[in-house]
């Protein structure tokens, strides 16, 4: 009895002659009232009309607990992992090629979401994400036991376990699908996302890149600057911020797959983690290989916390900016009133005519969200045991969901807030006129101390800074020759 | 022209007589395509066989933000606050008898959920919940006019403005809606569930009130206590944190209704705030108030803030009842192993035979969460302006969240693991006879530091307390007459 | 042999005639170099002019990270947990009066402040606390036997463990001076500076209840109300946090001691639990009781995670009104300019004249580091496990940090910021002039589309709303009869 | 009137044969009571021996909040800051040489923490950091005036201003400061310290890599791997961890100094920037440069706050770890048992030969704080303000509090527990020879159903998993040839 008499063992021979043929059946089941399925504890009844298992329905009575289902991101990547370890077991001759083709194809319906519905399990499941893979392993073996005409639950002739989860644990593949779907929500959804929002803002930056504004530090008046120039900092810290979340996920191209139960390989033959990591790497189009110790790789989710803070650093830079936006238009009458945003919607359901700037203050909200979701990934990452962190579930579903509302707020303010925001130049200009802390400038000509007294000055006597400069002996043509917004951005 | 004129101004007679017929219509519009809704930004096209109008829409058009709906319970809330404010306006005059009639007949219906699929709003929306008000305000209005023949988005009879939202504002309605909602989950749902969870420790904690077992501080062996005394302090930690999540919910009962847009209650006749506060006590049977400062009322959130660090009061004794009983139960061969746990599900997918705490970690990571959440809550909390908290979709949002998923791991983690699980008593009394911590016994008879030194030498030695006490010199009487572990719980 | 044979072990006969002579010495060492003092693994040199002993040595030499130390105020309270325990066992004849009253002597010491120099401990050390507990009882061992002329280090007549220690654990006492603690820096310091603050916000909301200002909902214009109640709801809000606060710390007043080492109370004789906890409710003048279960008081932290919930609502609402205070002083020429605040110290190194708002920036920190101690504060309160929760230090350094940093902050806030902040009534009342939200007024009696009609054209057209109204229709008396600033608020 | 007028305006001729001859004397101040000294709101008392001016003296009274000092690393950085403009000031012929070389001379002094004792201010102040920065100027003023023979307050010839401060703002050179002051104590400190730690682990990997011991997830043994594979592990986490802290803090490099007020550079000479992040570079050795973007490097704070997710990607698998290994140090007699950790000192006050893993607690006390201070970094990023985020000193005293007790406690648990633990090889080999998972190294033979059986029943009947499997019909020689722990790691 070896690994290779796996066929005999269930009753099949391995030739290919001897392979069943494939139905061409679409994805589905008929069937109403509940299937008998079974798993190592006994019998369960499912619902006729899903592919799931035993395992599957055990886990949604016990752990029904809000309304947070598993993201299907996560099913979508586990479709890569069992499809890449289908095709290294089929190569290798562990499983005859047509069972490895027959889990091959099941798992491209996987990818594309053709089985969604099939993949029912709360977040709050067991913390290895153990249920979920065996979600993926029934649904896997059920449809192909259908598409090669046998028996739903007879788990022949692919087996959950044997077959589709071969060579593999959770403790391995959770994590691997884990990575996979992370890195593809935030190279496939939010960095586009950032990325057009940021080129919104250097359009703007661009567009007013002459138009002379007071500054503001602490919130008071400060020396001037350009429009342009206030956004090109926001275009930059975008930039940046997704330099750095690209960084930040750099880690998670490194694969736990092929360290089964506990980072030894166990039950997974020489080479299978670099072949399965080169296979999703294949498939996904990514660069993935495989970690470099398995037991960093299941003991930790240091990867993902990593990830993470590549989200946060996003997230703060947004509420910043999108905090300036909405103090900028405050108003119209009794605030800054420097800019204008679109009116996309009545603002006030007692208050006619009120224009309340919504898309920052969602941008607001998503960016406390993702902040404390981050905290906990964090909170999660720390509480590992010896050869696994149980705390995946928690982790993955807070990563997906804060990297899919950034990356949607992120379009939803590009396209109905930043796009049509006008600015109010007289408003601007009218400012740069009052302001006393252009005295700045003259200040390496006399002196910090005499500007400063003629700041006050002006500012006790309600004059304007020309005012109060010539009042006290500043010669009007140095005045006019120094103190010109333009020249000081 | 003044308040009372309302019904002249929409074209109809006050009196009773001229009320229009209601007719017994489901809830449900069976019209197919779409319907078009004004507002004062203009016409919009809505799903016909939905109720809700043209705010309702451009939100749902503006906010399409990840999945996150605002909760339907914040609109079953709302639905106490639009009958009570029919009520109150009805009672007063300011609103016919029928058309404030018409109105509580359609906010049951929003009460009871009948009209759910007709408040489909994100979460990520306006701050101050003006989108959701008015998505209520439509609906009842559009689902009143259906019930008296009229033409959906004519707003006559029932204007969403002037007669649902009359004598109210976003700003002072939202979070007396929010207060409702959260009063209602965590009395309704929370509450009973931890009660439970206590009772099933405590249950537990009385079968075993006279099994001695070892103590741990530090992890580290220590003296002994039973396993009763061990579980009744997982009972009163329980216990007490209902006890802080009920006292931290009590500002809850103020209500901001009658504030209107500023707190100053501009539109509001005098005694509305005190008279609908009554109101939706009346209906709702809790002993709801008019908040004392309307303006500290709706520009903060204090109360809800206030409200959630008792969730978090749970969650802390939860995370850690919830570690202890995993660690208890870790083995069977190489851990603790003094419990055994139902074994609801197959515990791996490569480990066959494995059982593991799944319901711990389910709650730890729910715990974990629920402080993720309420750190964004308290996070929110701060971001309030002048007159406004504008964050107050993400409070509620997560407020009500970890009050449902809290209360449901209490539930799943008392019927699928406390109230099954037993105690390997043979285990427990093995570790007691192994104890060198019982010398403390000795301590006050012999001192601390000879008593210490007899510790250090069994476990050098490898001997038992006994022989390494009687090594030195205790007589073997004394050890036998004050060591024992019975005497010392 | 038993415990009241306690001091013939130490050599001593019980009656008071053979009490020796105290000594009038004041607090200090003279000597120089080091002192060898033992514990139960050996011989350490200590610094000859300290009082502590052994244990203390070790710890300052293994923990010595960062510079965070043992806050002073925990000793204080440790006090008197010490004279408590002295006069409790003193009473019962477990110790000689003599012994009882010299303990209590030094403990006074102790709790006047008079030793702190020596207590060097860091935060950073055992979780339990007990290197702390030990460094009380080393100096009150080693201070009374120099009272009484005996021999630094002999640990007699009084021993560190059997005397100052007797019927106590670091494990019940610790949190019971952590309690402790914790109230009297809640009492005596930062409820009296909210309180404080609070009054000087309702005199400001007096001093200006008759002026009218526009409110601000999402940054944007809105309808009046005045200054006055603007600040009252400041001062509502603190009103509230402070009595959050109160309740909050309730549970700090149920105190561990006398559960000794895991809850059950062993070598602390019966009632001593009670006892104690009288003397240190008599010795304090506040309600302490002794806790209802010793195995949640301390295999938990719950009644500190929950006063610590008490800080953080008094910072989240601390938060919202700094800003909001800085907001309106902001300008002078380019920003709100509602308020001037007090000039306290020249605002920048480069621009000559600037003023900011410091104070309320100073604030701002605080309360982002309240709330972030409070997160640590939860996170160490559910790491305990079985019958100790060892994240005692990390616990109570963040709290009494917090509550100073508030307290302080509160002062300084009111003393040189709000008391000294003035009104700028011309700018108040421009805005107030020039706002459209007064429109809402009009909705009752021309109805919500048509005041949104008019506000919109004013907004387009750049007029007052008085010329849009009258241009849409609406006569000009019944406008000047309605939108009256003064009647709204 | 212009830039080099400098001296003429305060009556010092430029040439060099004028500079005043540099007196060599130590630091120090040994008047007594008071000196009168100025700014621009007026005069000031401050304490005679000290040299800071008013600015420093104002802020002192004005924020006494808690005991938080800015960290001296800042000054230190400054004291960089500070010479570098000297440097290019002087070069530049904007200072006379001797100026530019005095201010040099002060700055070194100030780099070498020479006058430490003079840089008293609080964390909670101005939040650009202003106050410190005036603080230095101040301090480089008087020392350098006190070098010169000059009198002290009287800003000639060395003007804190218009001198040291010399095309400066503190909105720029504040978080130059800040940068320079986290890489000196990552690089000097933190980073060295894992490194150690990591090689500590690495070694004990070595040691123990032929020792097989049974695996744990979900707390539940799992099948075997070497003790050396579980430490591999944690060093492969730790060399992970300072990957990641060092590429977190990259963008630490990038240096604000240039921008002054508001990131245009007014006041400061066109290449000022390029030449003070050079000058800075050449100082301290490493390769700053100045910020592509001024208004985002002092709008934001984004490099700190990544940074910090490096302190945190630390803190997570040093969390890990602790936990790991006093978990695995649990016993002596009734936990896990598998290490010993060194005696440091007596564990306990009460049970005598009591020994804990303090060391463990104290690092997750520290990595709790750590988290907590990352979020709280994290918050005061996102509240930044138009061209200044002004919560600089709560983000810089929380990253280098968190970077300094992280190095400490990385060293300490390397010296104290690390590498004196010891293996309970005996203890490790009876829990192999009784695990059950061993069953996993026969499922591809038998298959997982079988498998899991064998399992069950050895479990169910308490005997040897052999015994099973031949009782299930595996045969013997069988079962010996698969079921070997040594070939299954």
């Amino acid at each position: 009895m070896n690994q290779r008499t796996d066929d005999a063992r269930h009753g099949k021979a391995t030739d290919a002659q001897d392979a069943p043929r494939i139905l061409d059946l679409p994805v589905g089941l008929s069937a109403t009232g509940t299937r008998r399925e079974t798993d190592s504890l006994g019998a369960v009844d499912v619902p006729a009309d899903r592919y799931w298992g035993a395992q599957t329905q055990r886990s949604l009575i016990h752990f029904s607990i809000g309304d947070d289902r598993m993201p299907k991101a996560v099913y979508h990547a586990y479709g890569y992992v069992k499809k890449a370890a289908a095709v290294v077991n089929g190569r290798a001759g562990r499983l005859p090629k047509w069972k490895s083709e027959l889990i091959q194809r099941v798992a491209d319906e996987v990818i594309a979401g053709q089985l969604d519905e099939h993949f029912p399990l709360y977040v709050w499941q067991t913390g290895s994400g153990t249920q979920s893979n065996m979600n993926t392993n029934e649904v896997i073996s059920n449809r192909a036991i259908q598409l090669v005409g046998g028996e739903l639950g007879s788990k022949t002739p692919i087996h959950p376990n044997d077959h589709v989860n071969m060579g593999q644990s959770s403790n391995d593949t959770f994590p691997t699908a884990m990575h996979i779907a992370a890195l593809a929500e935030v190279d496939g959804h939010l960095l586009p996302a950032i990325k057009a929002l940021r080129t919104a803002f250097a359009r703007k930056a661009h567009e007013w890149q002459d138009v002379v504004k007071i500054g503001r530090t602490h919130l008071e008046d400060a020396v001037p600057l350009t429009v342009g120039q206030e956004w090109s900092g926001y275009a930059h810290q975008l930039e940046q911020a997704a330099d750095r979340l690209a960084a930040s996920c750099q880690g998670l191209h490194e694969l736990a797959a092929g360290g089964t139960a506990v980072g030894t390989g166990l039950n997974a033959p020489p080479g299978f983690a670099e072949q399965i990591a080169a296979e999703i790497a294949a498939e996904t189009g990514r660069p993935f290989t495989t970690a470099g110790n398995k037991f960093a790789a299941q003991g930790g989710l240091d990867a993902l916390v990593g990830a993470s803070s590549g989200l946060r650093a996003l997230a703060v830079p947004l509420m910043k900016i999108a905090n300036d936006i909405r103090w900028l238009a405050s108003g119209p009458r009794c605030g800054l009133a420097e800019l204008t945003l679109p009116a996309n919607e009545p603002g006030s359901s007692i208050m006619p005519g009120k224009v309340n700037p919504t898309q920052c203050e969602a941008m607001v909200m998503v960016c406390i969200q993702v902040l404390a979701e981050d905290s906990a990934i964090a909170f999660a990452g720390s509480q590992g045991n010896f050869e696994l962190n149980a705390m995946r579930p928690v982790i993955i579903n807070n990563f997906l969901h804060s990297a899919t509302i950034l990356g949607d707020a992120c379009e939803k303010l590009r396209e109905y807030c930043i796009e049509g925001a006008e600015l109010n130049r007289d408003q601007v200009q009218r400012y740069v006129d009052q302001s006393l802390m252009l005295v700045t400038a003259l200040s390496p000509a006399i002196g910090y101390d005499k500007a400063s007294a003629i700041a006050h000055k002006a500012s006790d006597e309600g004059t304007t800074l020309r005012d109060a400069a010539l009042a006290s002996g500043v010669p009007a043509d140095e005045f006019d020759r120094i103190v010109q917004p333009a020249t000081m951005v």
